[in-house]
This record gives structure tokens, sequence and C-alpha cells, in this order.
């Protein structure tokens, strides 16, 4: 496996008291650089003529490997450790999200505006015209962020209250980004029913539901179900989001080695929700030739008896590997396992290759292994090049479809916010190196949202 | 019915425009004034040499009341209507709550920490130690504010949408008066059992739950059965809410005309929720002789047949009318409707009569019909002294069990947040027109937390 480079997720403030005289800093700086801890924030907390309490963020690239560096400078007989503390864990006290009022309430007058007795016409307007929901509620502007625990990140079936604070964060990125309230419905049921009857009930307050880490193959019907029995948007993530982001970079990708959507040879590896939907939307955007493999290779016709009802949909003729199925592929896309994939792959595959290795937080093939090989090459990773991140998407997805009252998310939609996406990278700014824009360009939620907004309208789904 | 005194609930915000000259204002003021308008902020959006734009809040005592506000303006004709705006409704726009995030997400290292991949650590060792989700989230400050809307302050079944403004106010309550996160689930069922395994499965995010506006008989079986089912607080406000408050200030009230709870007559009219629990609390706190009425009378011996269980608890040897019982009663508490007692009534009282009439927003008796025969009267509203609010308990009861993670509410934290309510108000304060604090006495919800801690320890429910 390839080692991690140092990241802020595995970084640590430590506060070191050190002797106040030139070139002690030196000293400390060194002795982390020596074990590979790489230093951000270095900051003075108190100093007296004779030592200086010094505040330093480093990162370090496993749990270990930050308990390396502590030792490194306990060992150094000038540096004292006052306090060393996990910054990941540190931001996580007490959870991330804030419930706010929008308005002050500290009169009697603001109270009896926003409480009773006024609130109680508010009700019977809604009561009396319930679209008026719309207007004079949450309603408009909010997101459920629903789980059940079965598949969270890459960590597997955890359970609802381990998963609460991924969907914090997931909560955190619709307000960033997207300016919308969003808030957590960790389940305590992994049954379809249940979770289907639960959401549905839950739903009066949400104007749409992101369905979020719940596992293959439930969370097909989960989708299929909730979609049916509610009339706000109701969107899979870990579906929809990943395959619209593989389709913005992929048809930026394909412009730079000129060739079509339609004339490319794919090979999707994974066969859970991520990699079905990619190939359900890289067939709405013309890709004719799309090869699923799972672990046991491609999904083809000899196959049949132990395929799912989605795997069915992608059966090919030919049968073989991953191996065999890169063999003059135009395209690979990763949704699977680290390390999969090896050069000798690569070489196999057609000129000008195209590889997504998008498995986190450990690549389906490190990028250094294949620069020279690769046309373009994109990962999950945020310390590579063309970070393939599902945060393009579902900000700008659920802006746009709150702002019309879509009751639905139609695949019109997903294909227009994936274009809108591929658009903000124009011809002059396109490079292997950049074919999707930095998930911090404020330009993507508007941009997403106005291409799906559109869209609603001209799928007759908008309500307002 | 009694005529309603103009309040901010129906006020209007007008933009008006008047010649701008010496005296002009004073005749907008007299021709509101004239019809019963209460003025509020009066300020200049813009001025010309011939004209003033003048912005004027003005409450009225009903819609109807602020129609014929803005007509009497129209009449006259140096008046031009800009603009009228009903405030109420304005500030209900987009809904009342905001989901923030506690931390900027600007950069890519406060992503990796807050979302991926730092928080998958997070989620690991919650996972690895379930009770560390009281560390690392929001479960140990958030509130689920739950309704069927059944039940929705005194306009009746209007559904969960409809309800939905309530449960976003009671949400602004508890993040302004007690620091916590709430946030509605307002439920599209109103079956027990469905709501029951509906609370269940979304408690994993939530340190508490709030039932509110749950309609009466099925109000106590859905707390009862939740309170069996999960390790977190469960509290029906409109139920113990109000029966603490009742408590905290018929406490005080006593005090004023010297009676002892054991030796009071207590007369309480409304068998619903409120009705219940105030009986249930008040034996509690030692009241020997209490007086159930309902529409049909006092609950007594000789209705056995049609009594539900919780009034069979307070089965009453005498029978009668709710003027009977009132004959020789020391306390008239009444949860109820409208007029429902007269003065006649209340001569026939004890000496010292102690009136709460609770019914909002028009209480069982007007106070000015009584206000030379009761020695303590009390309402629920803001606009006579001695407001029966439960935003004196909810806020601080949660923020107290929260602070020691209680698994449950006990009686002993009912009686204790009661007196800490009531200690509020110190013997030189003491009088008449106040026997409880006011809801802005920023005093109150710090005290009952106290309290409400304290008493959870004694009782070995505090988990922390």
């Amino acid at each position: 496996m390839a080692q991690l480079t140092p990241n802020p997720s595995f970084s640590v403030t430590l506060h070191l008291e050190i002797p106040n005289r030139a070139g002690m800093l030196a000293q400390v700086v060194s002795a982390i650089g020596d074990v590979g801890g790489n230093i951000g924030l270095i900051d003075v907390i108190e100093r007296s003529r004779q030592t200086i309490v010094r505040q330093m963020t480093v990162d370090a690239s496993s749990k270990e490997h930050a308990e390396q560096i502590v030792e490194a400078l306990r060992q150094h007989d000038q540096i004292k450790i006052l306090r060393v503390s996990d910054r990941t864990m540190e931001l996580h006290q007490a959870g991330k999200l804030s419930v706010q009022s929008k308005m002050p309430l500290s009169n009697q007058d603001e109270l009896a505006m926003a409480y009773t007795p006024g609130v109680g016409r508010v009700c019977m307007a809604i009561a009396h015209h319930p679209e008026k929901v719309y207007e004079l509620t949450i309603k408009c502007n909010t997101v459920a962020v629903v789980t059940d625990g079965s598949a969270v990140l890459g960590l597997g079936n955890i359970g609802p209250e381990a998963a609460l604070p991924v969907m914090e964060g997931k909560a955190m990125l619709f307000r960033e980004f997207g300016g919308l309230n969003a808030f957590p419905v960790c389940l305590a049921t992994q049954n379809v029913d249940e979770i289907v009857e639960t959401v549905r009930r839950i739903a009066p307050v949400y104007g749409g539901i992101n369905l979020e880490d719940i596992s293959a193959p439930r969370c097909f019907e989960v989708e299929r179900r909730l979609r049916e029995a509610l009339d706000i948007p109701v969107f899979h993530d870990d579906q929809h989001g990943t395959a619209i982001v593989v389709l913005a970079a992929l048809s930026n990708a394909l412009k730079l080695v000129r060739k079509k959507m339609s004339q490319v040879r794919v090979v999707i590896n994974g066969a859970g929700a991520a990699g079905v939907a990619i190939g359900r939307l890289l067939r709405k955007a013309g890709v004719e030739t799309i090869l699923l493999c799972d672990r046991q290779g491609i999904v083809s016709r000899d196959r049949l008896q132990d395929l799912s009802p989605q795997k069915l949909e992608f059966v090919f003729d030919e049968s073989g590997t991953l191996a065999d199925a890169l063999v003059g592929a135009d395209v690979f896309l990763g949704v699977s396992a680290p390390g999969v994939v090896t050069p000798a792959m690569v070489r196999q595959m057609a000129s000008d290759p195209i590889v997504f290795a998008m498995a986190n937080p450990i690549p389906e093939i490190q990028p250094e292994l294949v620069q020279d090989l690769v046309a373009v090459m994109a990962t999950g990773r945020s310390d590579y090049p063309n970070q393939i991140n599902n945060v393009l998407a579902f900000p700008g997805i659920f802006k746009g479809a709150l702002a019309c009252r879509a009751s639905e998310i139609t695949t019109k939609m997903y294909l227009q916010a994936a274009y809108a996406i591929a658009a903000l990278v124009g011809p002059q700014d396109l490079r292997q190196d950049h074919i999707i824009p930095s998930v911090f360009d404020d330009r993507v939620a508007p941009a997403v949202a106005a291409a799906v907004e559109l869209a609603a309208r001209e799928d007759g789904v908008a309500h307002s």
C-alpha cells in the first residue's frame, strides 16, 4: 500500500516550551521535519527571558506517524512538550452544527410575532393554503441528510451514531456551498420498509431528501420507493452526485484527447451504488461501450445467474478479468479498492488513456506510477490534481431544485448539472491537470443550480 | 367575548406618503388612534420639499381591525398609502431557523478535518466507544421538537405542515433561552404506534425529545412508550412544562395568602394533557384536594363509566358543575376555554381566592372583571401581570437534563424546576401582581437547569 502524504486529517496542535534563544526554533523545525511531519502554523503563546512557549500545528500521515513526531520531540532534551491535541478531534467537540434563530427574541413584541399568539395566524394560513408551507417555513430551503449508517465512507456498517459526524459534515457543506439548511437524520434501522416509512413520515419539514451512505443494493430500492412516495426531490448522493462529477470531468478529459463519448470504450470498476449510477448516466450522455467490473471481473453474459438487477443492465458479451477489460480501453473509472490497477494494465489501454482512480483514500493506482503513461489522471483526493468530489454537485443540485420547487430530480437535471460543472473550465484553462473546477470555486454551486432549475422547467417538474 | 387589546401579533408596517409640513404627522397619528390602532415605531424613509415618506408600525387587535385602520387612513385625502405589510407574515418568510456550520469550510485543510478524510477517524472513535457520540457530535446539545399536528395551540388538528411554524418557534426558544440546538420533527402520521416507532428510529441524533401539541389521550401513551423505549429524556411540554410553571406560580401565590398546599381546595378546569399533568404534579407537591372538571363538570364517582384512565386518577366523591366545584375553592386553575368562569362563581370561592385563567388567547375570565374579588390573578397572556408561560420551564429543563446526560426526567426534576422558578421571586419582590419571574429574566434557565441537574443526580438518572 502506498505511503500517504501528511495531511490535516492527522494534524496535531503542539504547545512546546523551548529556550528563548536564536537557533532553537530551527532545531524544533528540523526535529519535526526529520521524521516527516509537515508544519503549518507556528505562533507564540508566551515568552519570558529564559523560555518561549510556541504553538505549532503539524500534519502527519497517520495516527502512528503523529505519535512518532511527538516521540521525536520528546527525545530532544531542550524541548518540553506542554500539550498535544488532535485537531480533528478537537474540532468535533460537541458537534459541528448549530441551529440558530434567524431573528432575536429579546422582547415581548418579537415573541408575540414569532411565537404565540402571532404564529397562530401563520399556521392557519398554511392549514387553509397548504402550498404556503413553502413560503412561511423552512421547508423551502431545508434538506434532510438521511443515512442508516450501513456504508459510511469506506468504513462499512458502523451504524447511525457513528455515521453522525459525516452527516453533520454533509450538512455543513450544504450550508457553506449551497446556502441551504440541512439536518442529519440518522436512522436506527436498516430495514428498507422501515427506512422508507420513516423518511415519509418526517418529510413535512423538508424540501428535499439527500440519501447518504446506504449500502447497495438496498439504496436502489430505498431511493426508488421514496421517489414514488414523496413530492419532493430525493437524491442518493453516492450514486448521482458521483456520476454527475465523473461525467463533468470525463467530458472535459475527452475534449483534451479529442475522443467522442459515443466512441470510447469505458471500463467501470466497482459495481456498487456509484459504479451503477456512473454507468447509467454515461449511457444517457451517449457512451455506448461500457464494461462494468466487480470483484469477479467483467459483468458478462456468462454470469447471468449471479447478477443483481442493477448489474444485469450492464451485461457485456465478453467475459474476463479487470485486466482483460482494460485491453484497448479508452477510459478507466475506478470506484473500487486501493491498488487494483497496475502500470502493466494501463499500458494495455488504448492511446491517450484516461484514468480516474477514485477509491478513497488510497486510489486504484497511485498517480506517480503512471504519470508518463496516461493522458489524463484524476482521483478523489485533494492532494493530486483533478479531484473528483461530490461537493461540486449536490449543493447546487438541491439549490436549483428547491429554488423552483422541483418535485423530483430528472436525468436531464443530472446531465445539465454535469455540463455546467464542465463548462466552468473554459478552453483556455483546460489542461491535463485541470479538467474540473476546484471545490472552492464559488461559481460552481450557482452555475449548477441555474442549469438544474432550467432543466427542471424543461422537464415540467418545477412547481414555482 | 371580550375585546382583545391591540398587540404585535396583528401588527402592520405602513409606508405612508404625506405632505411635508408641520402638523401632518399629528393628523396621521390621530387618524390611527381614533380607530384604536397602537403605534410603535415611526421613522422617515425619504423626504422631499413637498412630501415625506414615513414608515410606521401599528398594532391592531385583529386582522379585521388592521384592515379598518388602513381603511381609515385611505379616507384621509392627504395621506397616500404606499405599502401595507403584515409584520408577522413578513417575519415568517422562508422560516425562522437557520442551520449553521460552527466553523468555516473555506480551505482544503478545514474540509479535510471537518469532512473527509479526517471525519473517518471521528466515526471510528464512536463506533468503538459508543458513548463518545455525546462528546463528538451534536447529540449532546440537540433536542427534537416532535409533533403530529393534532392539537396545535388552540387551533386543533391542523396537521404537520401547518404545525411547523409553532415548532420552529419552539426551536428558537430552545436556542434563545436554553442555548440548545432544537429541530422540528413534524410527523405525517397520527397513529400512536407509528409516532413511537418513528421517534425511536430518528433518536440517534438527539439528546432529548420534546413532545408538543399532540392531542390527549394519545399524548399520554406516546410519552409513556417513548420513555420506556429510549435512554434519552422525553418530555411532553404541554403536560409537564405547564404543570411546572403552574406549580411555581401557585407556590408563590399561596405564600401571599398564607395557605398551605395540603389545605387548599383546588379546582382544575380542563382535563386534557395540561389539566391532568397539573393535577398529578400538584399531588406530588402536597395538594390533597383536587377537583378536576371537564365539559361535563366535576370528574366524579357517578361518572365512572365515561372516564378515561387519566381522569379516573382524579375521581371525586361530590359531583356537579364547575360552578358547584368552585364553591369554597381556594384555587381555580383554568386550562380550558374562554369565558367559562363568571364573577358570580368567583364570589362563591373561599376567602383570598387565587385564579389562574390560562386559556389562550382569551382567558376563562377577564382579569378586569374580578380584580376586586381575587387575591391573586394569573393568565397565559403577556399583557397582564403574572404570565404563566412554559418558556420559563422547558429550556432550563433540557439544559439541565442534557448537561448531566439524564436518561429520563423524573418527578423530582419537575418539582425542583418549579421551586427554582418560584425562588427567583424573593420575599421582597413577591406581590399580588408579581408571583412569577418574567420570561425575559435571564436567571431563569440557568436556575432551572441547575436544579434539574441536581435532582437528576439525586435520583440516579444522571450519566455524566
